[in-house]
């Protein structure tokens, strides 16, 4: 049996692309003491991986050239030496880009009810995109009712949820986004109250002066640069800046811009970075409440599905060129 | 009777300089209802003050030039038309730099209590100061023991007392100053574990990490700029940077440096503006801790009095020259 795997061929010059990339035949792994076989079922496409492919200083180690891509995912367990888990069980994981792999504790993120939704929420609204927004918005923005809430890549996966997090607490949201139909899709599908196309607008700060004649109270960050300073500008006292992700940036190169302490002080405001991963370990308890807004209908989500472990890198370059709407998800092979 | 007074005749180029103020003989003012005529006893002479005479947006109105300068203090109750005070009553409150004063609600912050300690501790250690310790160290930087934390600085009326609430934590204290007399005093007198004099380092960052072999946890910082770049550097995952001052940003003016964002996300690291403004109205509760603390040998200070109002403008250049050592306060006149 063969174990089909794409592995990181070369270090992108700027944005990962395919080409980036190379189809390869391993072998299917044995598991250790303490490990499991899983069969991977679907992959999760997410920004981050940007930063993964490249050399420089990260949250995580990079992949190394000629290695099998990280990547999160939906995995059935097929053989277990793990106290704790037995052929069948459903789990997110770090299965990475291929069909096979061999997971330890430290890569066995949570367990998945497949009772609860469509697997592939697991990945996106009830998995890594709805805890990234859960914590980002509910823990560390923290709106309140009638405060102004701002949200920066808002129709991609993590956005849209943590812009109906804020809606959810009273709050008004805008959106900022790349087009105009993603503004449509934010107002109305995701029912936020306004939305910019950041590339129709020539000078973002004064479109954000518009959208929020009370100032914003919480910006959810997944940019950085140029954007957040546009926001921070507007920023109220006690403002709150979760910081998810700095797709402005390029990856091992530092940016200079305009110094934030001085007007952190005087507006009392918080900057904080956090990553999901830190998370995991809540995994259960807080997609939970995110299964109870879903179900009750507060909480709406997109997913685009890609088909084929081939289709990976494809989905990697449409997500960071924007181009895709809602969660990607790389469907591997059927779970019945 | 005179209201010896002390006007700000000017907007400072740089730093306010004695010549930029005037004295002037003014009338005692008569309290409306709701307001008291307080006696000032004494001024606190605050860096913060730098950001109260420029003419730039700020946390509070800029003070007007010809215009008596805004002073926190403590003051003595003349004469009460407000229902909650009494003459005799002692208070800290913003008399501004006069002999008297007419205070409404908003510039009576809290009353002290005269047995407690002398009475200049209540804008130092147990007033202002303490406050900005307190909330910056103990609510934001949140120190647990064995962990590493940096105070920039060390030797001031703030970050002594910073210091020393991080040992109190049980954390390691690393202060940054600008001398080696204030090393010394931080090393002997408040106990920190380390001090690094920064005018005598070329390279504070590799200095830091000498000082820092396990990185640095909470970095609690007055200056901004690029002792705040190089202190970023080291933090470790999960570091608090509470933000209580920039004293090496001119006012007024935006500096540019390294963006902060992506090292706030790798590091899932906080900074948080704060002011102790905001936190009056638990001066009480606060200063209470840390008066049991003070009364348990486990929190020293350090004052320097000036004598007479005439003394103010030079106390507040020796306070943003680094001249002064622990808390400046004015003495202008006895309690008795």
């Amino acid at each position: 049996m063969h174990n089909r795997q794409i592995v990181l061929s070369r270090r992108p010059e700027r944005l990962p692309e395919p080409s980036d990339f190379e189809l390869r035949a391993g072998e299917v792994p044995s598991p250790s003491d303490g490990e499991v076989l899983v069969k991977t079922l679907q992959l999760s496409i997410d920004p981050a991986m940007r930063g993964w492919v490249v050399d420089t200083p990260n949250y995580m180690e990079p992949v190394p050239v000629g290695s099998v891509m990280r990547s999160f995912g939906v995995a059935r367990v097929e053989r277990s030496r793990h106290p704790d888990y037995a052929a069948g069980d459903l789990v997110v994981g770090a299965p990475g880009w291929q069909e096979w792999a061999v997971l330890g504790e430290s890569e066995l993120y949570w367990r998945v009810a497949p009772e609860q939704a469509p697997l592939s929420a697991a990945l996106g609204v009830l998995g890594i995109t709805g805890l990234t927004a859960y914590v980002g918005m509910v823990e560390i923005g923290r709106p309140r009712a009638g405060e102004t809430v701002v949200v920066s890549t808002a129709a991609g996966a993590v956005g849209s949820v943590a812009g109906q997090l804020a809606a959810i607490a009273g709050a008004r949201v805008v959106g900022i986004t790349g087009s105009d139909a993603k503004c449509r899709i934010c107002l109305d599908d995701f029912g936020f109250d306004a939305c910019l196309n950041y590339r129709d607008t020539p000078d973002l700060g004064a479109a954000i002066a518009e959208a929020c004649p009370d100032g914003v109270d919480v910006y959810f960050d997944s940019v950085g640069g140029a954007m957040l300073d546009a926001v921070l500008e507007h920023a109220n006292i006690g403002a709150r800046i979760p910081i998810c992700g700095t797709i402005s940036q390029l990856p091992g190169h530092q940016a200079t811009g305009p110094r934030v302490e001085r007007r952190l002080l005087v507006q009392r405001a918080l900057m904080h970075g956090f990553l999901a991963t830190d998370h995991f370990h809540r995994a259960e308890e807080l997609t939970g409440r995110l299964a109870e807004w879903l179900d009750a209908g507060r909480l709406r989500h997109r997913e685009q599905i890609y088909d084929a472990l081939a289709s990976a890198p494809e989905a990697l370059a449409d997500v960071l060129a924007g181009r895709n709407l809602g969660k990607a998800v790389v469907r591997v092979a059927e779970p019945g």
